[in-house]
């Protein structure tokens, strides 16, 4: 695509179509657009057809504002996390679509609802985990993905996760939220087949050391295929799941 | 599945079609097999259409030659990861198609050639790297992916890693080997839009701590869908990388 | 005890049996050994009714030997931990009985074959984990304890430890020795209503930090009723074990 | 019992005594009920006869309050860990007999006045370890233990200990609480032969890091028979130290 | 220098220029400030022809105002870190010139505008970086330095980075602030020739430790000539990048 | 300059001097080379006008050999860190003016010797640090820079250290090299008013745990203008020292 | 002493001076008392003639004033460590001669105006440590010692600390406390031949660590003589400072 | 005395005795000699009238040789720590006095057998602390300290310890090595009251981390008057022992 590009305006001022000032300025874009790094001049949350998100911690209202405005201005949908009841009321009055999850502080906006797809399941070992499982949740279901969860399945009452083996068999892509010991991640890497994707909650406390117990568990799981994020980032975790969810299909060549 | 599987199984009963015995016998087994975790009464390694893996470390020449014999009975393919030269040489004498990664320590065992399908890409940052991203690529590889390596990218001469960024742009899923500073992950990160696995080497010394410092850069890329193994863990990334390769298309929308 | 014994011995003062000299010899043993702290003149080992156990480790075999000599003059039973070959050629010169658990490193004799009481479990993950898991079965064993074992049956397959519910459930005590992300000591806890003494071994690579990761993992177990050993602490699992499990039956209701 | 359920249920309908829509629906409640795994389909809290216990950190009121009358619905009695006045004060509505252990936080509802077994003893270092040695001792009680404590015997005025050396050898179990550098662990761990549980308490500051430097002390005790709790964590130790205090008598075999 | 004044002081003494206790009292001082350890003499902040920098955490009001007046008697310029609004109302008061930099709690004063040489850069990752950058920055252009900023170039769209290689290049010392993976530095010192001051920032959450995972990655950076400041230290970075850029010409000789 | 070759080769295309083929040929370089990320198609080490640098920990002999015949073909100097005896004596082969300095294992190669410019100063404080430093003082030597030592200066004789104060005040740049409390840094630091950059080295035995108290104690250095490099990184102190050393003057004032 | 009084006992027993009964409860007091553990039956604080000490923190006003009452019923002197303004108004009410020393916040009441021995040095590195230097110069007087003080003398500017060497040589104990790096611990201790105790302070952000960094580096230092107390436990330095200044003149043997 | 001499040189020079030059000279001998910074001006181990003491770790047998002669030139006594057979066998040449202490590793050589002060008491939990504790013996006992030592009374069998309680109440200075909970520190603490010196020996497995866990231990201590060394610092607790056992009789009053 690149070269095609490159081609075609040489060309154009190879036969004088356009003049050399026009063909410098062009040239000076293709050094970060077309020249090979095309894709980087996306802002990070552009990927995949969504609008950049905006993380709201440390910053004020106003600044949320403004930034949401301007998203909204080129895109249908937006999602703001880690927001606060104030931010919500501000994005409230933009866009009547907008829904506030309180657990997670997540914010969504979509004003033409599109069609989610594929099955992500983000599963969770207690209730105290629910905000991280539900930032993972609404991010994957606002970028596009069909989204079903399991709450309250953890490990020291296994029988609650047996009884749901068919919802993770149908699941393509599994997240896992869990604090303390962490254990869940690798319970359920060894039910299914499917990629695991686990995520460390800072739940519990003493030597729990705010998410390192679960993040050093998750690390070293025994099940293969169970990847790890950060400590609480529910949103990469279903970034990542509706990445890998939405993937087109392999043609084995 | 399960369900149908066991009303056939009570309808034969109570028709007469099999005894009292048969339906204990059989029911015996649906509780690990049928009732719902079927899927875990398979073996770790089996998963994905795959026999079992064989990790060396810890076994005896002979230990790991027995476990050979009897996966070779069953299956095509097998993998051996952590395996030594001596080891290599009493597999080599099950099966003439045994090759010995050297760097990786990884052996593989392929009877029928089968098809690779998809597109996964393992970068390393560093030559020091190698050995933890031959095991990723050759746990992909055999299990049925079809593997690219770039090696030797990493962002310390970062045009090296721009060459490339057609490779990058071409991958289904992406694999990235870095030790030290880890940054090559956030930046590989930061230039595709699909799911980057990364996995912290313990390449380095000093304040790397065998490699301590690379994976917390990695698990706190600015990168969205940036998820992160274990240190060295290239099986556990080849095994992840093939399983999200691999994912059937969605159908569901 | 230690009353009526002091008031024997001031009464024989009293009435002129022994002498003020003697009452003073005696005396000063008793305030180490009869005035109520009389049970810390024991050894450590010799807790139970069970000898001194000796640990090798930092021990030349000829130190080893000679503490052996001297404890079987006074016992019928000797535990050795973390001994090697070496050792054993020299304590087997001593008695025939000595049987040497090479996974473990232990050595035992027992000149009189004993009778086991109760029903301590001891779990292991894997096979690496074997080791730790065979120091805790052989020393509750030789203290006087019955001990049952159920090996490989970590999480990473559940189906292996759910096949073994009956045993889970007819243990007094269970002793769970796991490595890596150590999450079998909370399946094992959400499983069974008797105590868990959890062992993280040094098992695993990476972010396991030689154990550290399922230490944190069994400290945090969600399931109640889980205490923690040292890394790699088979020893003292078994005896604790054994303490549990030989409690003789609370009168006081 | 397992299997005889089973037969006797396919007896059943072999005989036609049931339908098979009869017989399915009971078998689904079997794959996580009566084949195997009967146990963990009860709450993590009613185990031992005591029903499901209330963590309050991070519910709020009204969700402890409805917690509570479901439980009180089935249970006599109800334990709530970590909570507070203004939940004491609704669950005094509830029941008159719910009491408040300020301490700790945890509250009580005993209905009916059931007899207590055995005998647990709580020691703490401090008067700053209370809180903690409160809620093992609050927990091991309602469950039905009794319970015995010994306070402020640190070790840095070990006469204090000593002093008790009968109530050290007359419990069947032991708790100690502390915090700063946990010696109070390994000196009743070498004065007394029962089961010793160690819980390190945050007390401390600088390199207590929070009661690490205890929870490290505690676990390389090198008093045979010291297992270890999570930090600050006295209801799992209450409810480890029932779970030995009342285990049935072991029948020899 | 110091050879020189004590030449001159002693000969003035042997002359009867001075007295015994002239010459005793002058080189008491001598021991301090011109035998040799000059330079120690004149306060930390005092080095480059600067006045002592206020490093306001920690003092009252009151008292910072107590310094800055005692220094600007002698000085025609200050620097107050980690500053208040209260702080600047007060010196505001002092002298009108002051200036508030608000998101790094900076306060400048300059009476008289002094010329910047050279050419500092400092570059920051993202807008959570900025305090520490806006530290950096004033710091070393109070001191004397042209400084030019760069920011929100963090590596998760590298072409943000890529179209500023310019400025980058046009650097004699670059000052790179970044939270989280700390990626920024190695791809910055891999870019240019120049001495880079690398400062991690607490910016982050979960596994980044409060800074830690970027300080990792930044000392173990790839790219030679990486040089790393504390957690948050843009005063320090500010500093040593201003002594760098105006080193006196080095005359080989 | 990189417009100004653009627009040249632009030129040469619109008035037919080149072909499309060959634009899209340099072009296509340019993306890498001139489009403004020119200096990275530099390998590292070319950096200064020096070439590569091999680090050998990890590389065969023959490896090492292979890279600095290639290194030889095109620069008058090479650098290796980290070799062996072995290796020296291949090198050897190469040029006859190869140099081993045995303490850090650094060989170096000058077929013409070169003048050395400005000062740079290595300081260290025991003779166990002597190879980082002399790793540091020879890679700053190769590279160009006047290099002076002082070492065995530690502060547990700090009148050894200010014995030479006149070195240090004369020094451009300043190295220091310690373990252990690393407290030389920071009186270093406090005498001169040049840019200091240290070196924690992994002298020392249990709480240095292996630089890391060395390493903090120099991040947290209470003297203004102290850099910090990795444990042991002497090559990359003396690579920064030298870029500092030999910065042009600054010009624009 | 104990051997005699246990003579005298034992006589008054058997020449019937006191009954059996007598003899009893006055043994039972001996274990603890006279039996060689004498020493122990006096509370903490008690040693050296000097009250138990009031540890504030974590106790009501109330409890303060309550154990304050107790304390000054039978001693002429009183310090309590980490009190408020609040403590300070109602032991003010105790008795006029209560002092409150704010930085610290030790409360110190002294009756009787005692002597004060010896000569302890407190030396403090920054304004930001006065706290911790003041409670153990607070503490050392209190309990009898002549204590002097040298304050904000840190390394940066160590010609501030080379002024007053003469304090130094004239100190029979040192106390350093100092943050961050830790380093005038190490260079107290290379200046004098005396006992130095060093503080560590929780002073300083980022790679401090609370106090690590301080800690580790005076662990470290290459001074011998120079031992370390907890970070920030001023009191403790000056308990221990007091214990060394005050005792009794060996008598060589 | 600083100013005594001073004024008397430069007496000499008023009045001509010396020449301008020669007060040059001597002046600059003084600014580090006698300027008040005179006692630093001796070599580390020069203190307390002890010679330099070899530390031997890294250094080669030659190198020790060559120093060791030089030290016995001007000293009748020598330590040399962490030796081995082969120094020794070279030192045993130097002066048959020479010693061997071989669980420690120290060499002392003493020609003239010279009176031992004071009483210091070095105690160890364990057999396998017995090298630390040796070291710190042997270098109290060389400097010129009686030492008694106390072995194998660790808390596992505290009546050990209680045995002797007549030592330690006789002791002036208490060292204390001991690993894994090192809660003897604290016990030993408890029970006397004079200075202790805690030395963590690195004695231990798992959660002990080399020492850490008696180190953290030993540092939150909370008996009063207990100072720590670095893990395994035999050595310095030996010399400060010396120091504190020897410091003349406080005078002032």
């Amino acid at each position: 695509m690149l070269e095609k590009n490159l081609r075609k305006l040489l060309k154009r001022l190879a036969v004088g179509e356009i003049s050399l000032e026009q063909a410098m300025a062009r040239l000076k874009d293709f050094s970060v657009e077309d020249l090979g790094v095309a894709q980087v001049d996306h802002h990070r949350g552009l990927r995949q057809g969504f609008a950049e998100v905006i993380y709201c911690a440390g910053k004020t209202e106003k600044e949320v504002e403004t930034i949401a405005r301007a998203i909204l201005k080129k895109n249908p949908a937006l999602l703001a996390t880690r927001a606060t009841a104030g931010i919500f009321a501000r994005l409230r009055k933009l866009d009547k679509t907008a829904r506030f999850h309180e657990r997670s502080g997540a914010i969504t906006i979509e004003r033409e609802k599109s069609l989610r797809a594929g099955n992500v399941l983000v599963v969770s070992a207690g209730t105290s985990d629910l905000p991280v499982a539900e930032e993972a949740a609404v991010t994957a279901d606002i970028m596009g993905s069909k989204v079903d969860v399991l709450h309250d399945v953890g490990v020291a009452g296994i029988h609650r996760l047996l009884h749901h083996v068919d919802k993770l068999a149908e699941a393509r892509v599994i997240v896992v939220t869990a604090g303390m010991d962490g254990a869940l991640a690798s319970v359920v890497g060894g039910l299914v087949s499917r990629p695991v994707i686990a995520v460390p909650t800072s739940v519990g406390y003493g030597a729990s050391f705010g998410g390192v117990s679960a993040l050093l568990a998750m690390l070293n799981s025994c099940a293969a295929g169970v990847a790890v994020m950060n400590i609480d980032n529910g949103f990469g975790a279903g970034a990542l799941a509706h990445k890998i969810n939405t993937l087109p299909e392999s043609l084995a060549k």
